[in-house]
């Protein structure tokens, strides 16, 4: 329980069934392995969001999300990232080990500057220093802490790898200081669907917020896209989104007698929907509840998270130190 | 009296005539008609020093220069970069705002790559992160303080006009947050000359510490380069070291005096120098005294300096939760 894991959310987006299942629900199995570090990465979000009413109202319902779902700020150190003033100044301090060329490489940067030629604009066009730069401070988060592992998807794997390499430039320099982070690849679930069959992305407009009330939950599923066959006629589970997002809440027995009425006819969508409806109440509800009464109070979640601060600094602050003397910047 | 005016020094070697006259006089009269912050730029330093014993021996000794030169930390704000984080989480925070393509056209940078691509290398070769996002980081020291004025050298006139941009997109984005810093552009030194005429500088090798002990500086003095024309013979007095360092430090009637003995001769090189150490001595002997004493105490420098941070800070940071605020990060 030594061992130290980091996972950070980007509050850029109202939590969704995507999120639950793709990143929260495995952040939180964390604690039972490590000593953990969950913190709301806000400074990130300026690179996505420019609606300062609207970040203020995501770091809260974020923080309210994961309280609600079972996050214990005693036994975790949860936090958010522009209370850590420390993660700043040692992504400047990385900076100036971080050789250039290894940003360039960046696959989001690539992405970004690809996008841009295949259009015949200028590689760089629209694209802002935050984007550029977002592995070195996603460095700095990991680094802070002495973090051993950094569970991600396969996505995020490169930046664990520039992590990997700013640690060890900063080393060569300056001596051992820094620990170098392993990336923990979890199984990516990739296909969760969005109501539109396509993989749940806000980018899609196709989401299931964790916390919608029962109302606009119901909305939500009775507007999901089927096709047309009739309750009697058989249908391939698999190639249906209201049971490829029935089965990751359901019990597996619940998921077989499910997928047995496809295969054999005799269920229609309609009671699907009914039947994903009382799944989904079953699982949320009640974290529905609490998530209600922590997002209505706002010095509760600020108090939480001045608490993690706090908890996050006498880790971070010590390290920072370490690696100010080892530049030759005295901390006392 | 109440506009405010920053200039920052980098710790990146020991302070020599030319820094004298290039810029720690002229940073010194700021404070006649702003108010002056200074500041020491320990973390751009970061950039050009590798050695840690370097970097912390250079801090105290530009500290204890300024101080001795006149410097009053009573009328002028004078502190560390390093001891406000303030300065870094802006950084990060203008990043997001800053485009890429601005950075890009920056000259100390698209030196480093023209000189790159020249010697056959790839263009970003051995440039770190931290040259490349220099100009943000100054854009944060300049505008943390809403500075008015920031007085530089023609060569870094851009820079100014980055810190420009990076406030003008900031207050597009967010709203007007951010005070436009205008630059002050001194009349420049060039023709400072260092010991073999070049232009002095620590690349050279050929500087003259301003605080030199008596017999070091007769020693850096005596090794001046010159021809070798006797005493009686005409000299051209532009053309000579001697006389070209000489005018920066004798009255008006001095310079005169000696031109006129240039010019028709009957004076040799050995007796300039020796003029040339007595005005230096008139100049700097007194200083150099309080130097001495500044330099072996840290407490009391490392004090001066902890004493302007808390009066940086006490601007800084209302500036930065203001910034925070602006993009929906809350300070309370």
């Amino acid at each position: 329980m030594n061992r130290i894991a980091l996972s950070g959310i980007k509050p850029t987006g109202i939590p969704h069934l995507g999120n639950y299942l793709g990143m929260i629900r495995p952040a939180l199995d964390l604690a039972k392995d490590y000593r953990a570090f969950y913190f709301i990465a806000d400074a990130h979000a300026l690179n996505q969001l420019r609606d300062p009413a609207e970040l203020d109202r995501l770091i809260f319902e974020v923080a309210a999300t994961l309280l609600a779902l079972g996050l214990d700020p005693e036994k975790v150190t949860f936090f958010r990232q522009s209370d850590i003033a420390e993660i700043f100044e040692l992504a400047i301090i990385l900076a100036a080990a971080t050789p250039k060329g290894l940003l360039n490489r960046a696959h989001a940067y690539k992405a970004a500057v690809d996008a841009n030629l295949a259009a015949g604009r200028d590689g760089d066009a629209g694209i802002n220093m935050g984007l550029f730069t977002y592995p070195i401070l996603m460095a700095a988060d990991i680094l802070l802490f002495g973090s051993h592992a950094v569970p991600v998807g396969e996505d995020q794997r490169q930046h664990i790898e520039i992590a990997q390499d700013i640690a060890q430039a900063f080393n060569r320099a300056y001596g051992e200081v820094l620990t170098v982070p392993r990336a923990v690849i979890g199984e990516t679930i990739a296909d969760i669907p969005g109501t539109d069959g396509r993989k749940m992305s806000k980018s899609y407009g196709n989401i299931i917020p964790i916390f919608a009330p029962p109302e606009e939950l119901l909305k939500h599923i009775t507007g999901m896209v089927t096709d047309s066959r009739p309750p009697e006629r058989p249908k391939d589970p698999e190639q249906d989104n209201l049971f490829r997002l029935y089965r990751f809440f359901a019990a597996s027995a619940e998921t077989e007698t499910m997928r047995e009425k496809y295969l054999h006819g005799g269920i229609g969508y309609g009671e699907v929907k009914k039947m994903l409806f009382d799944v989904l109440e079953r699982t949320f509800g009640e974290a529905r509840g609490r998530y209600e009464k922590y997002i209505g109070d706002r010095p509760f979640l600020e108090g939480v998270l001045r608490y993690g601060a706090v908890k996050a600094r006498a880790v971070g602050a010590p390290m920072l130190a370490n690696v100010r003397k080892a530049v030759g910047i005295r901390s006392y």
